[in-house]
């Protein structure tokens, strides 16, 4: 399996996930501020989420990077981790147009924390059919953000039942947390570069 | 006709496909678990479609690989590919509105077997353009699932008017033996890079 | 301009054309056969656009092969070329919601035309910045197809206003005429090549 | 940072931004030339967004170009600058819809001014990694339409709440503007070339 087509591939479904979501940002009927004000919640849900993808489409550049070859096990690791991530821009729009009600909040929390584990699973197969499994391993040991997103994740869908603005405040963190690039796999692919 | 554009293209249409799908997925009014139960025949023909596109997609690959040169005919088999896939998103819309009717049920299949024919289609013209006609044909003459495919969705259309659920049964059959990559085409194209 | 960017721009946005008309594909209420009845002239009419978008794709691509380098001058060509292009789903949606009414038949016929002369055009520009001018000039000079459909296309807008089947019928015949691929161009690529 | 995948991952937003604006022209009801004239404020403004996007596409092209590394900050200034071109479909609807209010007349200039401010800031990271800062900045330094388009799309955000015309008249002055390409760039890309 040609890594470059996969990479193709997987760049332009994450380049529409992140453009169509705009579309669910329904055009007001008023031509008045006022009837903008309901949508600064949906509008914040929509960068958010742009952010998360934004997080996963340069991690996934790095891991595939790094990645030798694309068996079929990575191939259906990586469709895997697309499923998830196709389903963000319709959780955003249920967690925007509802942003005080827990099961919308928690619902976008769960289709975060099954994206995560995709990635996960798809870093393992990479690591899995890598010719040099120690060194990767290695660099993918100190993998902090990876191993605590699903913690906060997990935290965030249970406490969409206290008070979703707190699940909200545990997105954003986790995000921010993320907007570091991960320069592990960044030093690596720089050490086979050079 | 350069194989590498058309290769870009069909992975562009692809990626639309299989994304846009999910702008069907309409967001339910209430806030509320309950809101979610109608969607479940609707999420898990998403699903499904999802997977049959990421089937196309990754066969489409491997074929595309072993083509020597993309001429007219070539470029029009592939069209003719896209095309019926571009009505996967309607037709997966229609079946997940309406799981329990026959009718959108058969159509799915009717599309699913347009498809696999137009699939067919484009492997005949590749090999027809290959400069080693025998060598690819033996390769693809041991093409179980292609040649089954077509009728296990012909008797999902026919069997849909018995009982959707059956044909429901038999379109998820075809996909988890499909989601085994087509290794004869892997194997033609690891010894060609060899 | 580097013309391998312009290219994949184009291709990306021809994608996106081509795939999004079926989302005006509206999924009907009732899951029976009798509710496809009315969606026969919109489908007729996606197919049509569907082979017209790739139609124009196929002969971008021979002209692109062509171009020596793309110049500003090219690339708003190519621009103008991909807006009229971009509202074909438009005039497609209209037509086949609408068969029977001369206005968006005609309509249809302007925006083929437009987007006729638009390609005209950008022929014109690559033309001009070629280094070689005598001899694509001679290759783009037996050009019948290119002459003759924004005639087809014209008589097709003043005859919907006598019968919108007539032009229907003209439509169809020039996309017909096209599907035949652009052999003088493709001979002065494989030229070009060897 | 590879920069060529966030090259071919820009490209892919763009042509979706460009693109999908198309959706936001509804088909009318009636098959008549009456049905149109509502229509034609919205048709022109997605022809002046579909100038903008084009522009911003062509400058984002020559800036990559002279990029000669993209650092993590430089992915997310590009990142940004896509955040808000993704909004121009939405404020483009708005406006079309109302072309005789002020607050979407201004919206659609804010969104412009944000854009123009992330493309500034794009500009600013690249040329701070860049190998041959006086050399990419002397070039930079001239760049009087960069500097004077936010100033004009300032005044058409203020002179919106006089006449929502004068800011259609000064947002369509500055595309016209821009749609001379940017030769410095053009210029130094040729010189790196040879």
């Amino acid at each position: 399996m040609n890594k470059g087509r996969l990479e193709a591939f997987s760049d332009g479904v994450i380049a529409i996930i992140i453009t169509i979501m705009v579309l669910q940002l329904a055009v007001p009927k008023e031509p008045t501020l006022a009837a903008l004000v309901p949508m600064v919640p949906i509008f914040l849900g929509y960068l958010l989420s742009f952010v998360y993808v934004a997080i996963y489409w340069n991690n996934h550049h790095h891991l595939l990077t790094v990645c030798g070859n694309a068996s079929g096990g990575v191939l259906w690791a990586n469709m895997h981790l697309l499923f998830w991530m196709s389903l963000i821009p319709f959780v955003t729009a249920w967690m925007g147009n509802n942003p005080s009600a827990p099961i919308p909040t928690a619902l976008y929390g769960v289709i975060l924390l099954l994206t995560a584990v995709a990635y996960e699973i798809l870093q393992i197969r990479i690591v899995a059919v890598h010719p040099d499994k120690s060194r990767i391993r290695s660099a993918l040991g100190r993998d902090f953000k990876g191993r605590f997103s699903p913690v906060f994740y997990f935290a965030a869908i249970v406490l969409a039942f206290v008070s979703p603005v707190i699940s909200h405040v545990l997105y954003a963190a986790v995000a921010l947390l993320w907007i570091v690039p991960d320069r592990r796999l960044e030093q690596l692919y720089q050490k086979d570069a050079s």
